[in-house]
């Protein structure tokens, strides 16, 4: 037990069995609690899968704040590392995602987004349904007016223009593509493969009276066709895996305009490292986070120049604070329509997402680019900043 | 003659030999005339050391404007060059360089920065003698204003505080040490290994009072010691080359303090390559410009994350366009002081940098960083927009 708290990197949190036997401090973060024996053994072998699914049923379960001790835990760990012996540090190493065809692209996405609109509706903001980090000027927004705040920053950053095309590479539930139309006079064309979140994209557009200028389009990245102004696309390269970097550069270059401009927004890291095992395995099957040297092999393969790259981790440790705030307030129903191994696995996977962005395991990068003979850029960033991208009234 | 103007990209531009034989539009951009037939043949065989030799001696001239016509050529060049027969590109590519040792970089910096203060004097900024991309609110500043701006400019990116210590590797002139000291009232430890603008530095710390402040320390960067709240370099990564960068990235995280920021200000490229063989050979020997890659890997290997990329490529486009009307203004007391093939090599070399920014050959990026644990991080960028960076009286 004490080997064991020592090999975490002796985090102020409790291990306790379910004999009572404990190591660690008692007035500490909080307390895991392991329940039986054959739990424990699992999380020797292969801990990071075993924490998650152990989590799941309840054969191990974390008193105290949840978000809160997973930090401490993955903080310490990340001290402690290096001092593990050889055999479990190869039991424990993770096999990283190279990337997908397009059928288990296909399949990888129904996993996580099919999962039902209503399900996301629950705990997503209420104003764009966006799953992709939010834009917090204040600790004060609401969730509703960062997300906005965020869609808003990125019209800002891609400079649009009434009447410029714009494509849109993996468009959710279609927020950015409607807000952009809405508020900027642009048209758009925005592709996604999962099916019930375009049900509730062309949906929401003829509600709004935008199906003329946005139109949402079932298919992979690679087979976007024609030319754009603009192209964006947030939250989508988490999808793609490095294997496809090189594809997903030749579409960015063959379809944007020699004086257009880009944005890629995604979730990236300090150093490469595979997903977590059990984020790979239970909840995003074939993600695969970059290293900035990965994310900037994009923008080099496709030559294009990069103009601006704003990290905005800790925004996204709010965002998860929000939606697992929200999550929470809704768990009885989220029980009832599936069960609770599920909401606890959604509840650790918000809380472990929050915890790993704050102690900088994850970053969120904004990246803005051009290709490489467009003179016609921005002299500066002060348009961006000129007056706050937070609305008042939402 | 047709073959060599196709083989160029066939640019807006006439290529005209000793004979009176032409290649190229009449009317078009200007026109480069080679003056005798050995002439021709160097350029033929090795046409990057040879075009700036020959304009150096007088050889080759260029008739119309210097900056535009090597803009346009460029520009053709990067179309035409997958076209050049095997041997041709074979004879024409560079060779790269890779970083030196401290010797080697104390030989390459006296090369270039030890020409003595009063030539570089006459052409650089009277405000802060500033030997790097300045930053142009508006195209109306003039050098002093964009200069001094884009010290302020440096400044609010590393959120300075007064009391905080600073150190800066290869601080020139000295200008940004004494400008964080003077307004932002912090202690700075300044290294250089130029002996003659290390003297022009402690001078002016005196002048100003400033002695007790700034601490101008002649040493290698790999040398540098100690702790500091903020690390900045600015302009110093193109002398160190790609194999030193593990070694800076080594400097940069035991030196910086947890909580700590820094800034690295460079040159870079959108993708690698060699610095052009006539500038490399006899302008910064030992020079290398990185890929954005490169660049990143940088702080990838210190384990940093990456806060803020901006690319100033039009900046620097504009600061050399001040540089090289300022230098002509004093072209007749550069010829007295040195020669007439010194000063032609100089508004090459002054005109070619332009024209390769401008046609995006190169980028200037200013890159923010911090320790991975650095959770004091600036919530965004609106302060740094808050007021405008250029002063009024400048």
């Amino acid at each position: 037990m004490k080997k064991l708290h020592t090999l975490c990197g002796s985090p102020p949190v409790q291990i306790r069995l379910w004999d009572g036997a404990s190591a660690g401090p008692s007035s500490g973060e909080g307390i895991i609690e392991i329940r039986d024996r054959s739990a424990l053994l699992r999380l020797l072998r292969q801990p990071e899968v075993a924490f998650g699914d152990l989590y799941s049923s309840g054969r191990l379960v974390v008193h105290g704040d949840l978000t809160q001790v997973l930090f401490h835990l993955m903080t310490a760990m990340g001290r402690g590392a290096g001092d593990a012996p050889g055999l479990l540090r190869w039991l424990w190493r993770n096999r990283p995602a190279l990337g997908s065809n397009q059928a288990a692209a296909r399949g990888n996405i129904h996993h996580h987004y099919d999962l039902g609109n209503d399900f996301y509706a629950l705990w997503l903001d209420r104003a764009a349904m966006q799953y992709t980090c939010a834009y917090f000027e204040s600790p004060d927004n609401t969730l509703e007016q960062a997300q906005l705040a965020k869609l808003e920053h990125v019209c800002r950053k891609l400079r649009l223009e009434p009447g410029q095309t714009v494509i849109e590479a993996g468009c959710g539930w279609g927020g950015l593509a409607r807000y952009m139309a809405r508020h900027y006079g642009v048209r758009v064309r925005a592709y996604n493969i999962s099916r019930e979140q375009l049900a509730f994209a062309r949906e929401k557009a003829r509600e709004e009276g935008l199906q003329d200028r946005v139109e949402y389009i079932e298919d992979d990245y690679r087979n976007i066709s024609g030319h754009c102004d603009r192209f964006v696309s947030v939250g989508m390269l988490e999808h793609v895996g490095p294997r496809n970097y090189a594809a997903l550069a030749e579409v960015m270059r063959r379809s944007l305009h020699p004086r257009g401009l880009g944005l890629i927004h995604s979730i990236g890291r300090n150093r490469p490292a595979p997903v977590n095992g059990w984020i790979q395995k239970r909840i995003f099957p074939g993600a695969y986070v970059p290293g900035i040297v990965e994310l900037m092999r994009l923008f080099e393969t496709g030559s294009f120049s990069v103009l601006d790259v704003e990290n905005l981790r800790l925004h996204y440790a709010r965002t998860l604070d929000h939606w697992l705030a929200r999550f929470r307030a809704h768990r009885t129903e989220v029980v009832r329509r599936y069960d609770e191994p599920f909401a606890r696995a959604w509840e650790l996977y918000l809380a472990a997402s929050s915890a790993t962005f704050r102690s900088s395991g994850l970053q969120l990068f904004q990246v803005v680019f051009a290709p490489p003979g467009n003179n016609t850029l921005p002299n500066d960033r002060r348009d961006l900043y000129r007056q706050a991208a937070t609305p008042k009234d939402a």
